[in-house]
């Protein structure tokens, strides 16, 4: 049993040449970190992006399995030769790497006659491993251990993540409020940090100067899974933003 | 000297919990990794995102330190009290956090009588670092030993790289090709893998799936840093996309 307000963590193994290259802009992360936060209560502790290589990608997900709660991996589950994730995990964990009956399955139904042995390649998965269904694209993502394998496809993806989440802890929801205001970070910084000594404890303050519609301002951000601690901290900093007479913008 | 065609790699450490928390996109990998291979040659390796921690910040800059050739931290370095960069990367390395002579020159400058604490506190650095100037917002990156320190904020960090060139030694330019065509990856999966044995030693090949426009295609890239094995690669992808009478789409 999880004890309540139990922190979960999660890391995130970004699995991809593209990504490096800088061609392609993961997407990923951010939706992940939003959704394992809002859905769940587990924070992303943190990411790494590693190249198409399984040494490196065994080195690191026994690295960060070891660290975290959980380990997602995205991208590289794919029927081409540069998707070597699951071969690599199951190296990572000494598993076999065979086919899981359910999928080839799942696939062959998909496919009918035009299966082939680069389809049937996403089949293929460390020994033991339990699927994660996908209703896009029917090739399925697993989890074997505590490490999570999903495509790198974002619409796809998105797709797959409610079927990942029986096989998660919940951790303590993370309650969070933002402030956003039309200064500058230097002229609320000092009383800022004495606000966050005070809180330190129970509340992450996060401070994010943006620039939007011509204009310059300050975000605010505010994090806690302890909800009366954030409104704490809250009246704190609005109340400094009103002493400075400091205009506060709507909306997010 | 650097020998023709040497390879130098370059990680990527973003630090800030609002792109762990999902809050804020990441939009820094993908232009400084474009950048660094088309102006100058230098891939990316690896890239890793961890929060406002100086433990997290000092381990992984010693370890990514020791592993390429070159770091570029990037978020940090502002004025308020969850940006820690500069004074952990002078725990790292043993060096005294001080102020940079040159640095308060520049913010004193710019602000005249509006400087104050927390706009002081950005010309803090590790004793021994030479300034990478911004022409956007004043404050300075800098480098020391073999690490650079650059802002989160996109549009500022864009501002400042022309100045951080002259800091890096320049790796054999990385030359690369695409070709889109309205396929699926495992309908060319196979003959992929085989030219890519073929041609290991000095291009990579990499395959993307595209969704665009209502219309499922196949992205493969070609890469290397020898244009003549690049072409011959090239013509060999071509070759099998016409045998099987797949359609290339123009345009990238």
């Amino acid at each position: 049993m999880v004890k309540k307000n139990k922190k979960i963590s999660c890391s995130i193994l970004i699995i991809g040449n593209e990504i490096l290259s800088g061609r392609t802009k993961d997407q990923n992360v951010s939706f992940l970190a939003s959704w394992l936060n809002l859905n769940l209560g587990i924070y992303v502790a943190e990411v790494r992006i590693v190249p198409d290589i399984d040494k490196e990608i065994i080195k690191n997900v026994l690295d960060l399995s070891k660290k975290y709660n959980y380990v997602i991996t995205t991208g590289g589950i794919g029927p081409t030769h540069d998707d070597i994730t699951s071969e690599s995990i199951a190296k990572a964990f000494k598993k076999k790497y065979s086919f899981n009956s359910k999928a080839l399955n799942i696939l062959s139904k998909y496919y009918g006659n035009q299966i082939n042995d680069p389809r049937k390649k996403m089949a293929k998965m460390p020994k033991g491993s339990k699927l994660i269904y996908n209703p896009s694209s029917a090739a399925p993502g697993f989890i074997i251990k505590n490490v999570i394998c999903l495509p790198g496809v974002p619409l796809i993806l998105q797709s797959m993540v409610h079927n990942l989440k029986k096989y998660l802890r919940p951790g303590a929801k993370i309650f969070s409020l933002s402030i956003n205001c039309q200064t500058v970070e230097s002229k609320i910084a000092r009383e800022l940090g004495k606000i966050q000594k005070k809180h330190k404890k129970f509340v992450e303050i996060g401070s994010y100067p943006f620039f939007r519609l011509g204009k310059i301002g300050v975000s605010v951000v505010i994090r806690s899974s302890k909800k009366n601690n954030l409104q704490s901290c809250h009246k704190d900093i609005i109340r400094i933003i009103k002493n400075k007479k400091i205009k506060i913008i709507k909306g997010d």
